[in-house]
């Protein structure tokens, strides 16, 4: 199994999957900065994101939508809680996004939150950048070791 | 609930969401059809299907990674499964596409199918036409009131 910055491994929607090596792609990582700073793993967190993001707002407007989230948003949103003291000074704002993008699928794919409450929190907050603030926050609050 | 042209819903991932009313946000189909041609759904889909797929290579190569499914590929698995019939004549490959993808967020959304063994679905062919072909394939499986 993957080892990293997270003690425990969380209970929720793709456990066998989990439990199964399934994550096993993702680097073995040390720190929270290499969490942040993967890109590659941003790549992956925007396919995530996009889908979460539509899903919630399909929700919450009662008719099927897809929607591209903006950088920005996720830029303001990381610097909402506190997380650009861990990145490198001058940091962009597409870095400080992939940022957000890596930080939300590593927590999904190491049991820390489900896609449900995911989406949920998503669809509590009608501004978008409130929203994944909200979410950051709720991912932060489970990750005892790194705060 | 959302009733439609699949009698049973599903077991799977997002039980509880979906018996909350979640996916309540689908129009009420009456037809596979109507599910094909809806280019609303096929918006939703479009994320479900750049995350489901941006997942399997990322667990098949080893390393994360972001992908954008061509819409050309969908289309060609589409017409693999025998899809081509239920749409109008003169479909376009780009709404073809957009069929296919419409059709996997609503198989899902029934919990015909789970995230789970749609991406284990996905890692089993190296050929990306084939490997959404058998998951047209699977979900089609399920859905005899349509076949």
């Amino acid at each position: 199994m993957v080892t990293g910055i997270i003690g425990a491994i969380g209970m929720g929607d793709f456990d066998s999957f989990r439990r199964r090596g399934a994550f096993n792609f993702m680097p073995q990582y040390t720190s929270l900065r290499e969490v942040l700073v993967d890109h590659n793993l941003a790549a992956l967190g925007d396919a995530l994101v996009n889908f979460l993001y539509s899903l919630a707002r399909s929700i919450k407007e009662g008719t099927p939508l897809g929607v591209k989230v903006k950088g920005r948003l996720l830029a303001d949103a990381l610097d909402g809680v506190g997380l650009r003291q861990y990145l490198p000074p001058r940091t962009t704002r597409h870095e400080r996004a992939d940022a957000a993008e890596s930080l939300i699928f590593y927590a999904w794919a190491r049991g820390v939150v489900t896609l449900e409450e995911e989406i949920e929190i998503l669809c509590q907050k009608d501004d978008a950048t409130e929203a994944f603030r909200d979410l950051l926050h709720r991912i932060l609050s489970s990750l005892p070791l790194i705060k």
